[in-house]
């Protein structure tokens, strides 16, 4: 039987200020990725989102960030190797904090905004993210994009790469996204559910020009902040299990 | 064998900012205290510190503090118990990441500046400040003075409670620091030396008016940001030592 | 002719997290209170709070709070006079840069949450509050309770006091505003509506038990982080309007 | 007569943390470039730093920063023009507050650290950069170095430029900084202060290799994170005295 992950950033609100239907798409989904209070995410938000994904099954990952709440973690930034395997560990940690004191332990790591396309590219910044990462937890799994220098380094350090897709992305014929604010970057719940099952199913998507590309993931991400988030997340999930495919976390 | 535990405050720097005298301080202490971020000690500066406490086999604590890096956490903030609980969870989490990827554990906590005083005297906080040690790691000691409702709630837990006094502060006759600023608040080197082997041998502290009080303690702090804070740490230990006295962490 | 002030708070998303409705609730009230970035509202948003107050004519106040986005300027903290006199300073003067930059100028300054409440009762820090007011612009009004330590300590260095009242707060028997929470706390727009031409037309207001009470405004607050609240304005501008009393900023 | 200003950063602790030797330096400059909570400098450092300014009649500039305490502002940061205009007016309008309430006035403006070499090189932020300075006072100085982007954005928009050499690092024969950390890059104080002179009298630098360059200056830098601050500071000080050059904040 054919087995996707369903993964969503959770946990994003801070302070008084809400982010997101946490409640309404953590049913939906198999892993979550909660931001960890460098771009969003408070102790006490942290803590409740844990508890959220412990309630509903949903495998807990660290989505680590730059130090950056105004810029929501999306502005590159020019950190050193070196601070950034301490600010990894540093959010690892603390979020393993709430999952352990719930009972649970985190299953896997992601790089959120910014620092998700700094750790595709950099090299140097990829090894220290997978160092950290290794240093912490060598059965952490890290979610990345085919091809990228983050999943290089976790090859490298023998931890376990997660191959992410995109549910509700438009794919260019280079097989890179489409950039936001372009016509057809955003897919319609429909589409995107069409979509996951081609990734799931048959290991490959057609682009915006029609073509079919081969594309092979581990993960599925569902953009969160949507308005139609929920509704995105069950159209999806429910055309993965009528198409036979068992939506799942991966275990080691 | 008489023993007592010898702490202090360590990994206060902040990013470019230097305090204290950490390097020089750490071979004479058997317990650090170290910052979690909140009043001070970025990610870089957590990693440092644990590196040196593990460097010289001292124990590793959480120093848990309010969020206020400006006011380096001495301002009382009127905090509720279940922000308080998530707060010291993250606080926990992240500092036993580093020690965790330095192949150490934690093995104290201790509330530092004004959550120190909140916690003494605030039952409910200090409920909701041991929930979260309990939750955490139901091993690790909670340094607090004797009759504070730290102490207390610790018990309630069947926490493991140190009992904490001062080597380098002058007493009042009522058994209370006294106040900084006040003449004798500060002891010399020599006389922080003598008070500390006072405690530790004898149960006792000479206050400022020169009566013999009862002080049972547990663990000693000395202050490590005076100007002289290595030479006094040095001294202290030296006494210590000399009087038969076996300094080392409390272990459970 | 009658004549009342109608404010409310504005600017107090963050980043990419929004509050209220700014632009829907602008039209109608005639002071803005911005906040600085201290419990919300970073420079961008204040930039475009700024020229959304100018855009409508309405008159631009500072609204200062304790350095506590996590906590949303809502956690009462034990700061100093000193320290607040200079934490004021800042406020005033970065939001007057982008008033001065948009050819306007700050008419008002008025406390957010727990400063709201702690100048209220502390007549030291209500009398830093005013001093750092004065020594910014003496022309500036002082939006604050009667019967508050910081309307004494603006009429103290002669600054210009603006009492404010609440159109859509309950009050009880005592003058007060009912706790939020109790039955009665919060007044349907209707109820606001009414209430606000009675304290304009009248200088009264019917407590929740029935009593009329004497209640003396120059400004009426309006909160702005109600789902109604652009609905809620113009309804208390209609009817502030249609009875006849003109809603404008106070001038000096 | 020959005329020169003599600028330093100031005002670069935080809280409790302290940094530079402000009280010592502040006689010998003419200029003062004041953190403003971005990089460095709560409100009471900023506050304390704007008297001692004006106590010694040194010209009150603000030192504008990315907002990244932890780096100490000096991690370059992927920022929007529209944002980095607001970030500008924020931290001018900060200090504007202090200075106006202390009877004085912002005579310059001079990014910081990251955002110093950012508006070097990259025009759409020299321009975001400079426009904000004009919105808010356009009789403001510009600091920055001959051939940078932010000069020509300041030319553009009329603003006074300063052109900026230093006095106490090392020049190489392309007429740039030797990098910190290469032999040369910083001077002794003896060498420092010949350096000045050169450039101040007589336009030209002596570069690592031995060759003479042209070397326009209007301002002066002298390093405030030196130990030997203060000493460097007088010694540049009564050189360019001695020669004859009159060291003074240039005037508009």
């Amino acid at each position: 039987m054919k087995r996707i992950d369903l993964n969503c950033d959770m946990g994003e609100s801070f302070g008084v200020w809400n982010m997101g239907q946490d409640a309404q798409v953590m049913p939906w989904i198999s892993s979550a990725n909660i931001a960890c209070g460098m771009h969003a995410g408070d102790p006490a938000t942290m803590q409740r989102t844990v508890a959220l994904a412990v309630q509903h099954g949903v495998a807990i990952g660290a989505h680590v960030s730059l130090p950056d709440l105004q810029g929501f973690g999306r502005r590159a930034m020019a950190i050193s190797a070196a601070d950034l395997h301490a600010l990894v560990l540093y959010q690892l940690g603390a979020l393993a904090g709430f999952a352990h004191a719930a009972g649970a332990r985190l299953r896997h790591v992601k790089a959120h905004g910014a620092l998700y396309h700094q750790t595709t590219g950099d090299a140097a910044l990829a090894q220290a993210f997978t160092r950290a990462v290794r240093d912490f937890d060598a059965q952490l799994a890290v979610v990345a994009q085919s091809g990228s220098a983050l999943l290089d380094a976790a090859q490298t350090l023998h931890l376990r790469g997660l191959r992410e897709a995109f549910a509700d992305r438009g794919y260019d014929n280079d097989g890179k996204l489409l950039a936001r604010g372009t016509p057809g970057a955003l897919l319609e719940t429909a589409q995107a559910a069409a979509q996951a099952v081609m990734i799931a199913a048959h290991d490959a998507v057609v682009e915006h020009h029609g073509a079919r590309l081969t594309l092979t993931a581990d993960t599925l991400c569902l953009h969160g902040d949507r308005d139609d988030a929920a509704m995105l997340a069950q159209a999806v999930r429910d055309a993965l299990t009528a198409a036979g495919i068992d939506v799942q976390a991966a275990t080691s």
